[in-house]
């Protein structure tokens, strides 16, 4: 099992050479997920040598251009690799008819299918779930409605006491119940309690995925105690009337948030054109929420 | 005056990491022209240090997305970085509403003023000219309608003869009329000949852009001596097959174009990614068209 992040993109609305307009690829469970998909995205992947065919849910937080001009080069490009596997998205109402627009105006029919999940930046809400992974959507505050996302591994099944259960010469039929927490009654009557040979996993970690957005922190409580948090951090403090007119966040703001939240790692991303690097910012944030980093394309991080 | 063409993507429907999809940047007289603008357009013009607010013309040859979806990118950072100056782009009638929906979602009101003029694929007319160049279309064959392009200088002003003017003694104000091409009768009531002082320039050059079309004659006219001919390749001979379903070109057929149209020098790109170089695009032009070069990414040409 593993859980981890790729930072595909981590600038903000100005692509530079750096910094690519904002992109995550996040593998949790064998699950592949897209989160934003910035102009240059799948070369990005391409880059870091990502299998795009396995990416099944493509997530977009809101419909400014540097997280999704590059979704329809995206789709277009699994298409010409032979995609038959359907492919979710989940996003603005909006971003339906802009993706098949420009798809008609190629000739191009997809050879898989294209499924539409529209999201109104407005709602907590679980987005998706299957037995390994759930995604869930939260709403932040930005000039056009604009969505969260946490994913989170379920909580496992429970893990054998392999020693004692060996020990004790029982079927190995027996472990699927066990592991799951029920107890077993054998047809001599004896019951077989699946505590006393198993014992409880680790609870499923989570990644919260929070850009763009003006500080806000109604937030707090849909990421709260993520293993790791991600957090646009456009500006820094010195910046805090412009970060509010244009509804972003500063680095000591998304510290803030970290803090509040009770998180266990922040990364801080989005950071605009005009800083050269983010040791500022990774100053700035520390301060209030030490275990923070400033991410950078190309970055990998285990949650 | 000069005349360059600087290949800002040299691929065809799959980016690679080598080779951006189809852009060309043409600086001719003084005047910026983007040729398409496939994804990731934005951040080659940045790695090539081209000052993007000089651009005043985008033409787009047609709909497929590795020759536009990099468009609405350019233009919001056009706007994001203050533009106030007018844009021009030439292209398919649907690109307008592709990018208006675009902007819409975003809340994007674009502070310069976006004129659009159609183009049908299906034309060879004059779409631009002033005192100093001439954008011409014409058609080319693909899967869609497709626009060539030609820019062509205009025929400049007559060079002044400045020894022969000298020893005249003639005043320096009839030296723009004489330049022009016209006589000046003097108060004196004598005629000053414009060609005893000036002479002739050389006739403008002009350069062709043909990307995407299957192998067809009929653009030989629209193109014909231009001193600079680009032409796709994204096939060799051994695929001419695959070259005549998706049409296509090969090098092969490329270099018989640039024979029969008896151009200066020819430009090959438009590689699919299925091949590691050009060296046998080259390889197969060179025998039919020997001036050829296979153009890479950041090249620039003199025209």
């Amino acid at each position: 099992m593993s859980f981890e992040v790729c930072i595909l993109g981590s600038g903000a609305a100005l692509p530079t050479s750096l910094r690519n307009p904002t992109s995550q690829y996040v593998k949790c469970n064998d699950r592949h997920i897209l989160i934003d998909c910035g102009e240059g995205t799948q070369v990005q992947l391409r880059k870091r040598h990502i299998h795009i065919q396995k990416i099944s849910h493509i997530l977009i937080s809101h419909l400014h251009g540097d997280h999704f001009f590059g979704l329809v080069g995206l789709l277009s490009s699994l298409h010409l690799l032979g995609r038959d596997k359907g492919l979710t998205i989940y996003g603005p109402e909006e971003l339906e008819q802009i993706i098949r627009l420009q798809l008609e105006a190629g000739g191009t029919s997809l050879g898989f299918d294209l499924h539409f999940m529209p999201l109104n930046g407005n709602e907590h809400k679980l987005i998706f779930e299957d037995k390994l992974i759930e995604i869930w959507t939260f709403p932040l505050r930005h000039r056009i409605p604009t969505n969260g996302f946490l994913i989170r591994e379920k909580i496992r099944e429970r893990k054998l006491d392999a020693e004692r259960f060996r020990e004790a010469g029982l079927s190995l039929t027996l472990i699927p119940k066990l592991k799951q927490g029920l107890d077993v009654v054998l047809d001599s009557g004896e019951t077989i309690y699946f505590d006393d040979y198993t014992y409880p996993q680790k609870p499923g970690k989570s990644y919260a995925f929070c850009s763009d957005t003006i500080f806000d922190e109604h937030i707090v409580e849909y990421i709260k105690k993520a293993d790791v948090l991600y957090h646009e951090a456009t500006f820094l403090n010195d910046k805090l009337k412009r970060a509010k007119q244009t509804f972003h966040s500063t680095a000591g703001q998304a510290a803030t948030i970290a803090r509040q939240a009770k998180v266990g790692k922040l990364l801080l991303g989005h950071l605009s054109a005009r800083y050269e690097n983010g040791l500022k910012h990774l100053e700035e944030a520390s301060v209030v929420f030490p275990n923070t980093q400033v991410v950078e394309d190309g970055d990998v991080y285990k949650v």
